[in-house]
């Protein structure tokens, strides 16, 4: 994890490639989550996280499938 | 332009999000330059740029085609 004024830094100055998982059951209905903390508070999200530095889009993928919902 | 402590923040941190221009004329030669400045000094690249804060894809690629080749 990076340090928080580091990470403010980067929300500040430049675009955040992340990704974002839309996960549908067999009803068709797709996984929200409801956000605890700042910022967005109280809003619904899909679970996903940010690319890290030099990290493949397959490798950040599997890290946060794994990471977000516990699986692969 | 970002201040270069803030630019060496990003890079060091976080994937950076860039346009690259691959530009071929009717004879189907790509356009390149040779970099003068470090990094990669001496290497040839093709023009494009970084993507802006809150710039979107298509803002971004007016600019840099209209900045780095005189076209849009």
């Amino acid at each position: 994890m990076l340090p928080i004024n580091t990470f403010k830094t980067i929300i500040e100055n430049t675009p955040l490639v992340s990704i974002d998982l839309v996960v549908y059951n067999q009803k068709n209905e797709a996984l929200l989550g409801k956000r605890n903390n700042r910022p967005a508070q109280g809003y619904w999200f899909v679970p996903g996280g940010r690319i890290l530095k030099d990290e493949s889009i397959a490798v950040a993928f599997r890290r946060l499938t794994l990471n977000e919902l516990g699986a692969e």
